[in-house]
C-alpha cells in the first residue's frame, strides 16, 4: 500500500491553462477581463492596516455578503464566501457526494469538474450535450447526490433557459450547481431560483466580470439550510482580508462593473462577426469569451492555435473527443481581438 | 436520504475562536502575534498592480517558494504553498485518510484534526498524552494513515525531542505530518527530518511567527514525491497575488521576523514568571502562548476566563475532559499582559 489513496494515486490532476511570463503576449486563454477592476479596490487595499493583517479575518467574511446581499437583494444568510469559485466547487462535492452519491453534470463543460469528483473518490455520470449545447434531457433522470451545469457553459459560452433549470431543480432528488462564474456576461440569471427550491446553489465568481481573478474570491447563493450545512464544510477562514477588502470594494461599485461589461460584451459581438467573416462557425456566446470552429478550410485548431503561440497569441485548444476541432478565445481589448484576427486572416492565407 | 452526506450531517463544525469587534480589548485568544508584520509587506501589497490582480495567480506561489527555499535550505520543489495551514491540513487529510485510512494524533491538540477527519469520514485514533504531554508511545503501533503531531503542541505549548519524532517516523507505516504552526517560538524544529524520511511532512505557518494570520498563508515542506502527489490535490489557485506577495516580503525580511520573535519571547517568560507567581502551574511553553492551571485556590478556569472577559479580556477556555480546569493565554504586548496579571491579581483577590 502506498501513502496516498489510490483515487489520489491514479489522478492525473488538473493542467492549469497556461500563464505566460513574456511581456509582449496577447493572453487569450485563460478568461480573465481585459480591464483592470474598479479603482475602488486599490484605494479599499491601500486601506488596509498592517496591524489588520496580523488578525485572523471575518470567518463569513461579512463585509462582504452585506454589500453582495443589498446588490443582489438576498439576505447575507442565503451568502458563502469561498477561495474563488473552485473552493465552492470543492465544498458542493465533499458535502453532497461519495462513492455512494455520484457527480452528474452535462458534457463537455468545466474540466475540473471531473478531477474534483476523482478525489472525493465518486463516480461521474457525464451527459452529453447534443451538437447545439443544449441541456440534455437525460440529466434529470440519473440519480446523482449532486448536478452541476456550467451556465454560460464552459468551453461553449451558450446558456440553457432558466425554465429548463427549474425544471430539472424539480425533478431530481439530489442538489443542483448552477456554476455561474460566466454569468456577468449573459442576458439573463438563475438567481430567482434558490428562492423557489430549497435544492439550487448558484455560483458566484469575482474573477470575470469584476476583473479580480488573481484575488480568488468566489461566492455561492442558497437557501439557509443548505448554506448552514454547507459552512461546516468550508476551511473556518478560507477567504483573507486582502481578498475580502478588495472583492467587497469591487461589488460595492455597480457603476465600473457594468460599463467594464458592456465593454466586454461589445467587443465580443466585434469578434463573434469578424470570425463568422473570416468562416468560423462562433457558437452564440453569452460568456467573455467565444467557441470557434473553422468550417472553411481545412486548417485544423491544432494547427491553428500553435500558429497563434508563435505570434505570442495564446487561445484555448483542448486535444479531446468532440472538441478538439475547436478553439476557445477569450475577449480581449479591441487592440488584443485586433492582432488575434490579424493574426488568423495571416494563417488562413497560409 | 437528506442532501447532505451522513459524516457531514452529524458534524457540528468547527468553532474558530472568538474575535471580539469592540476596539478597546486585550485580545488573548487566538495566538495571533501582537506585533504588526513587516513594513515590507505593506510595501509589496502597494506594488500589487490593478492588472495584476485581473491575472490568476501563479499556480504554485513560484515566488514565495524561491524565497523560503533559500531561508530554509530546501529546494523550491520540496514546497507546497497553501491558504493557511489549515489548508494544507486539509490536503493532506484528503490525500491520506479514509474510511480504511485512519488519523492518529496525540491529544489534547488542535481541536481541527477530528472536525477534519469527520469530513473525510476517517477514523481517529487519538491516543492520551500524559500529565506532562510527553509523546505517547502508542502512537508508533497504531496503524494510521497519517499521524498528525503538533510541535510545539496546542493548546500546551509543549514540545517532543527531534529524535522522538524521528524514531516515530521510522516505526509507523503512514505519513507523519508535523504540525509546526508555532514553531517559529521554539528552540529547536524538525525541517531536518524532511531528508531523511520520504513519508514526513513539515506544516509552517506564516500567521504567527510573521504576524499575518489574515492573509492565510501557509505552506508545507517534504520530500520531492510526496509535494508532487499532494499538488494534485489542491485547489489549483488556491493562494492569491496579494497573499504571496505579502508572505514572500515577510519571509525575505528575516531581520524584522527575528526581533519580532525574540520581543514575543521576552514577553512569554516575564508572563509565565508572573502567573506562576499568582500561583498558576505554568506548562513550559515554547509557542506565543502559555497553558496554565490555577493550583492555588478553588477559583476555577471557567470563572477567570468569564471575569476576565467582563473586564474586555479574551483568553481561550474549552469546557473538555482533561483540560476544563485551564486555560491557554496568547502572549502579548507588555501593556496587555500587564492588563491581564492586573486583572487576575484582581479576581484571585476576590
Amino acid at each position: 500500500m502506498g501513502y496516498f489513496r489510490a483515487n489520489v494515486d491514479k489522478m492525473i490532476g488538473y493542467t492549469p491553462g497556461f500563464q505566460p511570463g513574456a511581456a509582449d503576449v496577447v493572453k487569450l486563454n485563460t478568461n480573465e477581463n481585459p480591464y483592470p477592476p474598479s479603482p475602488e479596490v486599490l484605494k479599499a487595499l491601500g486601506g488596509v492596516s498592517a496591524e489588520r493583517l496580523g488578525r485572523y479575518p471575518s470567518p463569513l467574511s461579512d463585509d462582504f455578503r452585506r454589500v453582495a446581499a443589498e446588490v443582489l437583494g438576498v439576505g447575507s444568510e442565503n451568502i458563502i464566501c469561498t477561495n474563488g469559485g473552485d473552493d465552492l466547487l470543492t465544498i458542493v462535492i465533499r458535502s453532497f457526494c461519495d462513492e455512494n452519491r455520484p457527480l452528474a453534470y452535462p458534457s463537455p463543460t468545466y474540466s475540473l469538474y471531473p478531477v474534483l469528483a476523482g478525489l472525493q473518490n465518486c463516480e461521474t455520470l457525464e451527459i452529453p450535450f447534443d451538437s447545439e449545447f443544449n441541456l440534455p434531457a437525460r440529466l434529470a433522470s440519473v440519480d446523482a447526490g449532486l448536478t452541476i451545469v456550467c451556465n454560460p457553459n464552459a468551453p461553449s459560452g451558450t446558456v440553457a433557459a432558466i425554465e429548463e433549470l427549474a425544471e430539472l431543480a424539480e425533478e431530481i432528488k439530489g442538489v443542483l450547481l448552477i456554476d455561474e462564474a460566466y454569468v456577468d456576461f449573459a442576458e439573463q440569471n438563475c438567481l430567482e431560483l434558490v428562492r423557489n427550491f430549497d435544492n439550487v446553489i448558484i455560483l458566484r465568481s469575482m474573477s470575470k466580470g469584476y476583473s479580480l481573478a488573481g484575488v480568488r474570491f468566489g461566492f455561492g447563493i442558497a437557501g439557509e439550510k443548505l448554506i448552514e450545512g454547507l459552512r461546516k464544510v468550508k476551511d473556518s477562514y478560507n477567504v483573507d482580508v486582502l481578498a475580502e477588502a478588495a472583492a467587497t470594494a469591487a461589488m460595492a461599485d455597480q457603476a465600473y462593473f457594468k460599463s467594464n461589461v458592456a465593454k466586454v460584451k461589445a467587443e465580443r459581438k466585434r469578434l463573434s462577426d469578424e470570425l463568422g467573416n473570416l468562416g468560423f462557425f462562433v457558437y452564440p456566446s453569452q460568456a467573455n469569451f467565444v467557441f470557434v470552429k473553422n468550417v472553411s478550410s481545412d486548417i485544423e485548431a491544432a494547427q491553428i492555435y500553435e500558429k497563434l503561440k508563435d505570434e505570442n497569441i495564446y487561445v484555448r485548444y483542448w486535444p479531446y473527443a468532440g472538441i478538439a476541432d475547436k478553439l476557445r478565445i477569450t475577449v480581449g481589448t479591441a487592440d488584443q481581438n485586433d492582432r488575434l484576427i490579424e493574426a488568423i486572416k495571416k494563417i488562413l492565407a497560409g
